[in-house]
């Protein structure tokens, strides 16, 4: 099995730590092929960020797709789940991505639960995500206040403000399991499950095991509504290359 | 007062006739700029094609925010709210999407309304939006089945089946209002609103209203949540031009 | 265009308040009549002051109505939106209360926003309306503590009260933006726009510019369900000069 | 124990029929006050007779309330809970509306309920009811297409279209029990419970076991909040018989 | 009139308190009969319990409802509503469960209230009722942080607790009314309401009162769905006694 | 890894079906339990089942759970996720249902999809799952009238009915993918995706995957809030062997 993670930004250590990430939890059959864009935003934080960072995800996804052998699920690596739909709408395969990948797996382990993310700025566009998935009652989101990029530099401080906002949330919001909002945090699950005693989920390795299931089940997103394949018609300028092809 | 009317598809016939929609309820110091993006998909027809289309959207509302006199307010002509929160942090001044508009005006006229769109392929994104608007307990969401482009060609038959699909909607949902669901429809409303018997709203005009009066108001985007300016930051390879300049 | 901008106490320094910022706001060609009724409440304090004042606002929308040259929308201008429903009923014009009008402008401004009302004993009536219209999950309301008539007295300190109220609701409620809860605060909306650095919105202005905008746009309230136009019946003892006639 | 069974508009018939059925099912010890306005409209089909009807509701209570020896609660018997609101911050002991008793009673029957009223104008209201009382997700409002003076008079054929419409939603709706969406259908309920083979829940008689229950249980309406007593203000012209006096 | 009452647990000094509390409010023709199982737990707390204390709850129910003359309805006096479905599923009477009848009590007596239980770990049992049962909006829950047993000792400060709780409740939440979040304070309510100056509401008597209500209206569980009777099937081993018999 | 798949009824050839169904899509390295209770019913329909089926499945749980080398998760194999909550107290290792492992494994294929269920009286129990998982918006529950043993029965028509009512989910529902209902339908998923032409998801090979998915990632249900181990108490009589011990 081969699993596209992909990290729509185009900071290359945010994707290496995703793809290591991914192979430590994937099967021992599955390959992770890790890959960011060539375009794009260097790391994403707001709405301005994930629009302008779609059409280069959606450029790795098609050029992995439509490579031989081709792949069987893919990842997307942003804690906005950043063009997730059109994703969909693009391939044949499932696709997952990691906010939805961690709240829904944060469901399976209790009630309420926390979400810590980055800079406060992310918040609105998170909520609004917890309503999409149906998760707004039991989730609160808070954020660290640390950039995304901050998490790559380890003289930041910006882990021990993660941890203290996780305490926080165990603390005030009846939290009985964290998930950490941003895929620059996906090395740092494990150890702080065990460090803060309740279950802290990364969306990264949750989405790449919620993907191999749904190969392993021969489960593929559904192509008669929302998600069906683009319909071929001429697409203008710069986005030329992206019109798309008829189905075959 | 400028008002930006921007039709996020590269078909200048739809720009046109959103234009012109657009000017026919404009107040009389109100000069309507309509304008369509050089890049992207000639109609928006999915999450695919809406995600494609964004960058050209951006572009056209930089390059007008950017230049003298500037602009006090947008208008998003495409119904799927197509880039609504990216633009709202690249602009000073107000934006509407006119999903946003036709289905909150509606809520003025009436309890349940529906919407009357072209493909079945769109309903989910809308259903999406009524929810994400507060309105998904007294909207429904039926499709005419009629393409896009359809909508600019008279001998396509298109117009008779909308008006169908808006009979059926009054007879069977409790329709007290109708919503027309594409940026195609815009000529439409007030002949429908006459011949039917219930408030047809379409989108564009409700939106031009919107922004006009939020700009009398005084009242523009708040930017000190989800909607701040994007922060600087390398943007790469063909994305480059989109990089977030600091706020002066 | 005239638009009758109705005050439904009868105190007449917070009619000429909600007019004088009524005729600021309204386009060149739109004359503001402001009028309250003749009976009922000095001032609207809950649910029993409402419910004695809908006599006398309907009164005064029936009497503008029928006299030529007739209006062309309706501001229902107390907060709790006193009447919304019977006066949508009675008119053929359309008819916008200003709780919904600043509620649903201030989703087109950012995501959370927070109402700033006088009286605790106001909250729960607003937090109902706030349900109504689908605003719930975003909006807090809070309450300055001031009662209405304060708010015409300028020694009192009122002003002074909702303006630290409004500090508090920035500070913890990740308010984007905040809706004074009161028509008696209609003028102080811009001022506290630029103070508070967030966009502040009164609902006597933004209701004039959305019943601006439906008349514009030819949109009036649906009678084909719940608003239809009362039915003709008797009425007993002292309503019986409220008793529907038939519709020609 | 003393209950005051409020029928909102002046038809007597109407008044008798609720008092009836109220004290067919009144413990021994409770005495039941059937009253109706002197002055307001003859049935209430819609917002505009809703509103007009609230102020001789109001009349009616709090003369039977200041009269000794008292009452010990309040049924308002229209389904449409006219007046509800008002009249919990007038009285000191408990209300309960028709429409919040048969819907919470049906609740402890099964899951989803339909409930069958007069004319399709009354839907909107019930449906906005049935929101505020927490039950929409589980309740549907169909209509009999009766007019409400049409259930006076047996030769009218209303009865045989109420059992024909609550057959259809046992067929259609998955309706566990059945609501009769109108006081004047008070004395059908226990006879439609025998031959439809679910529970078919009346209002009058389901309100009037709440009012017992809550005197019983030394229950009042909560006064620090929404429904505190009316502050005392002047009330102008023909209502200032309304204006609320100090508490003692 | 005979109405069960079942405390689920074996605790025989709390069966005592909810049939004292039962027959303090029950009405003069009105038998209480307080049972409890003979097999399960002392106490319930968490779920884990309740699923063991159910079978014996079933046992006790089966057991006064085959014995002449039978019951007329049924109380389930544990907060956690244990067993609910499956007794109304078991009975031809009406069954209420505490936590429903205190929960929909309260919504007769204000807006917003608080319920206070035992311990922490029930709280999220207790949420996810208030959302089954339509009141999430308006409710929230505190733990007073007492075992269930120590309301059973005088010396354990419980109750001292409870009343902290309860004061927290009203200054902090905005509760009009309070509700007793467990069946061993069902004594506490009507001093408590005198002592707090809000409405307080035990669930064991409330629940009295709605099923005397439901009985004299005539009302049984709906059996055409969910609570349909068991179908007749093979039960092995410990079970088999439990073996549903054809309905007759 | 092992996993154990409890059904939680008593019939073996149900229990080797679900076995079966897990095994195939396991990973190579996962051994599968499968297991059914010694007592209880012979098949799930309706609450009264549910709640006695309960006590078999904790023992069966219990009595891995204890024995060496211990499991690593929890399948409960039934669709109405009997036991789930009280399974996931007991447990130290996740626990998951197969309605909420299908439900949530839809959400990720496409917007709306309808549950296939067996008898009519099991939809108001999945509705309310549907409910708790937070997907009661894009679901629609149907029935195909199949008693559950029917599916055993190869000559009982059984999986044509099943098959036709899948046609018309996806017919008039808006499904764009269908989920099986219940745990007798484990064989027929993989056949109905590819005839069926949409995704067509079974909850007992979705629930294994999560949990293998789980286990991988090192998440265990969460144990300070309401999954908290059971307390240490007294249990009486028959169930005196359900006696939680302390935790170590």
């Amino acid at each position: 099995m081969r699993i596209l993670v992909v990290n729509p930004n185009t900071t290359a250590s945010m994707t290496e730590k995703a793809g290591a990430a991914a192979r430590a939890v994937a099967a021992p059959g599955t390959e992770i092929i890790a890959a960011n864009p060539a375009m794009g935003p260097a790391s994403i934080e707001g709405y301005y960020d994930e629009a302008l960072a779609v059409p280069g995800l959606l450029e790795v996804i098609a050029a992995h797709g439509r490579a031989a052998p081709g792949i069987d699920g893919v990842v997307i690596a942003c804690f906005d789940d950043v063009g997730l739909d059109a994703a969909r709408c693009l391939s044949a395969v499932p696709v997952v991505g990691i906010c939805e990948a961690a709240m829904k797996t944060a469901t399976l382990l209790g009630g309420r639960f926390s979400v810590v993310t980055t800079m406060p700025r992310s918040i609105p566009a998170l909520e609004h995500l917890a309503e999409r998935y149906g998760v707004a009652g039991r989730c609160r989101v808070r954020a660290a206040g640390v950039p995304v990029l901050a998490l790559e530099d380890p003289t930041s401080g910006a882990v021990e403000r993660v941890r203290d906002t996780i305490r926080q949330a165990i603390a005030e919001d009846g939290a009985e399991s964290v998930v950490l909002g941003c895929a620059g945090m996906a090395d740092l699950a494990r150890a702080l499950t065990a460090e803060m005693g309740v279950p802290v989920v990364d969306g990264v390795t949750a989405a790449v095991k919620l993907v191999e299931g749904l190969a392993v089940l021969g489960l593929r997103t559904g192509k008669t509504g929302g998600y069906a394949f683009p319909l071929p018609k001429p697409y203008a300028g710069d986005m030329a290359r992206f019109a798309p092809a008829p189905q075959p």
